[in-house]
This record gives structure tokens, sequence and C-alpha cells, in this order.
């Protein structure tokens, strides 16, 4: 049984005709993670690779820093407890302040970006090297082909991790595109292979401060997604020196920053 | 000036021809919401309607049940404070509680339901009036025609309210679904127009529990989305007794609940 998708009967109407038929739905159940006792976050996803979400969560939200910290992984069907090592301390109190104000502007995508480096996120190093144009008109195509399973569902949203030559390393669904892109994180960063240096991140659909600030945080120097990206998410990657595609399809992207990791 | 949109420099690769130009970017900004002193929630949406915005969100959370516990709304830049009469009490506690956990199944979909059930969300009544398919087959044209000015960006979702008629009444776009859903539903809230009955709300993109849950709290009957629904905005519309319609575009569209609204 496969716990991503579910059949329920629906209803066609085609202009005045109609039919009955079975119809694929994506599934959305909600996600506890905790960390021992204490609830962290909970997150509407699609069930499957929970562990992997968990990690990758923890990891890009800049409460967790590696595996190295993590003892032990459990979980039930809609709960995961993430168990740390005795030496490891996570500053709750922190975690429930809030991170999206200063005292010199208040509320702004400024402080938005400034919480991001309070938490850790680091300015990406100038990359010696670069990724030809004609490989990143690849990527749509390679990564449809790998989500065709799921396509038949219509509601997956997809992220998938490329290196420089445009070789698929993972790719990843969920009703949530963050969940998507936790679950990619999750896998790498439990396996220690983060920061990931010399890897592009494709996400369907648009690229928000949100997944923005997930790459950056597992060290990723290029963010390409299918849609538009919003102005927080240029001035994110601006500011942490990321490379920042948007409308990558049918042949074509822009390029809104860091064009010298690009050939 | 428009603060829903920003104008950055770009490069367009195409093939192997490169060109610069200015693009337009759909502005993403966190905008904090506050009853009082205390804060409720801090969203990432596209400046412009705020007030909308923050009643809409405490509306269709379940905070708050109507414009008459509203004594003053006031906003600066990226904060908007809704103070409410002397005898109005919300409950921050219960806020805090975990809303997807019950002792019988735990954290799970049923679960979510159930806590809408519980925040006093109404199973819609049966139907006296019913839509014509051909008029639900017009609206997906009807909105776009609407969002003509947002459509530059490419960044922006969109919803829009509609009555039984096919009567465009309103229509709000933003970076996230929710945030359009809550500017067009506080909009009808702050001027008493709550419940909304025999209205269609359309969304683009996907159907989603949380957006299922925002049109159930303000009393639509119809929910039409352009996208897929999830397995869960499925079981919620069933649940509540609310028409679910899904990729309604190109003169088709799925019914997954309440077929007895659509002529």
């Amino acid at each position: 049984m496969n716990r991503s998708i579910l059949t329920v009967p629906v209803q066609r109407l085609e202009g005045e005709s109609s039919a009955s038929f079975q119809d694929l739905l994506a599934v959305e159940e909600p996600l506890e993670i905790r960390i021992g006792e204490k609830t962290i976050s909970i997150t509407m996803r699609t069930p499957g690779h929970d562990p992997e979400l968990a990690a990758g969560f923890l990891f890009t939200e800049g409460i967790l820093q590696g595996s190295h910290q993590i003892q032990d992984i459990q979980g039930s069907k809609n709960s995961i407890t993430v168990q740390l090592n005795p030496d490891v301390e996570v500053d709750f109190e922190r975690l429930q302040r809030n991170f999206y104000t200063t005292s010199s502007c208040g509320v702004c995508g400024k402080a938005s970006i400034e919480a991001l480096r309070m938490q850790g996120c680091p300015v990406l190093p100038r990359s010696s090297m670069a990724m030809p144009a004609v490989t990143i008109h690849q990527l749509p195509q390679a990564q449809r082909e790998e989500q065709a399973v799921f396509e038949r569902t219509g509601g997956l949203h997809a992220a998938a991790l490329f290196d420089f030559q445009g070789k698929l390393i993972g790719l990843r669904e969920d009703v949530g595109r963050h969940n998507a892109v936790d679950k990619l994180i999750g896998v790498e960063m439990l396996a220690g292979r983060t920061p990931l240096s010399n890897k592009l991140l494709l996400v369907s659909g648009r690229a928000s401060f949100e997944l923005t600030q997930k790459a950056l945080m597992a060290g990723i120097p290029i963010l390409a997604a299918v849609g538009a990206p919003s102005s927080l998410a240029v001035e994110t990657a601006l500011r942490f020196n990321m490379t920042l595609l948007g409308f990558v399809r049918n042949g074509r992207f822009n390029i809104y920053s860091g064009a010298e990791r690009i050939q």
C-alpha cells in the first residue's frame, strides 16, 4: 500500500456531460516533530520519509547543526521523536522568541534576513566551479521523469537535488513544498554530507523566503525555481551570495543573483 | 508607488543567448498580527489590505467570531494590532495547545477535522440553491481578467469570491495563498456579511486542509480549486457538507463532495 496516494470516487463535468471515475489524491496528514518530550512543530505533510523530514526541518530551521547531535530518531504513525545526545542543548526559549523583529526596523524583511545570520546561516563562499546553462535547461525534464509516479495525483510539489554536472542526487514530493525540501536535505544531513557545496536545488513552483532560508542553511549555492521568486527571496540570495534562478523551464531561465556560478 | 511589486535587474538566458532586463517581483514581507499586546502570528505576505488580512486570519482560525468583537484595528508598516471590545475574552492558552491531537488517535487527520468542530466550525446546511456547471466553467477566465495587473510578476496566488450567478464579489492576490483567502474573507467579516452563504471561493493552485478550514469557518458552501485537492481537504469537505471542486479549468472540473449544489 502506498501511503502517499488515496483513491476516491469523483464526478467529472466536462461542458454539459458528466462521468464518474476513481481519482488519485495526494495524502495530507499532520506530522508532529518532537525533540524528546517537547513538540517543536506540527506540519501538514504527505506521509513517507518522516524521519528525514524531521531531521531536515530541525536542521534547516537552525535548531540542529548536524547529525552528530542526534542519538536516535523514533517514529509512530504521525509523530517523530528526535533524541539528542546528552551534551546537546537546545535553546527552547529562543525558539519562541520573535525572529522577524529587530530593534532598528521592527518587523520587516531586513530583520528576517538578519535573523538568519544570527541563527548561524553562513554567507556562501565564492565558488571556483560554475554550472553550464545548457545543463540547467535540462533539469526540469530530469525532474519530471523522476516524478512520473506521483504526477498522477497532480497534487504534489517536488524538490530535487542535482550536482553541477546535472546528475540527479535525490527527489522528494509532498503536498507542502517546504516539506519536500526538508525531506531531501534531511537525507543528506543524516548521512553527514552537509554542507551541500556544489549542488543545485530545483523546486516546483515559486521561490519564497522560506525555501531560500532552507537551501542556505544546508549550504546549497544554487536555488532554481520553476516559478517566480519573491522580493525577499532575491534580497536574501543577494545578502548570502547565493545564486537564485527563476522561471527555469522551456529552455529559459532568469538569473536574479550570483551569475558567476552560471557558465 | 505600488507596495506589492518591486522592480529588479535580471539576466535572462534563453538557450545560449543572454539579455539583461528589468523584472517585476511580487513583494514578500513579514506581517505581525497582534491582539492588544500579544503577538498571535507572523505571516509572510504581500503588503496591502493588512487590516483585512489580520481580521480575516483571526476569524478563519477560529480566534474571533465576528466584527462585533473588534473595537479598533491599528497598523504600522508591518504590524497590525486588533483591539477587542472589553467584554471579549480570548483563550490564549487554548491557542498554544495542540489542535491536531486527540486522545483516541493521537496526531492524525481525523483529529485535525475534529479540532475544527471543537473550534465552532459549523456543518454547512443543506442548500436550497445550486450553481449551474456552465457558470462555474466561466469563473477561471473571470478571475484571470481581474488579476491582469498582478500577473506581470507571475509570483502571486489569487483567491476570488463569486455569488451563485457567477458575479465576482472580490479578488485578492498574495505570495501566500492562505493570505489571499484571509484578505478576501476579512473584508466580508469586517462588513458584517459573514457567514458567506450562497458564495463560491475560487483559489489558484491546490486545495489543502488549511484552505478548506478557512472557507468553512467563513460559512462558504463551495470551494473551487484550479489545481488538485489533498486527501484531507476532501475528507474535511465531506465531514462538513461542503462542495469541493478540483481542476476547475478549460471547461472541466471534478466534484469531490457536495454534488447537490451543482446543477
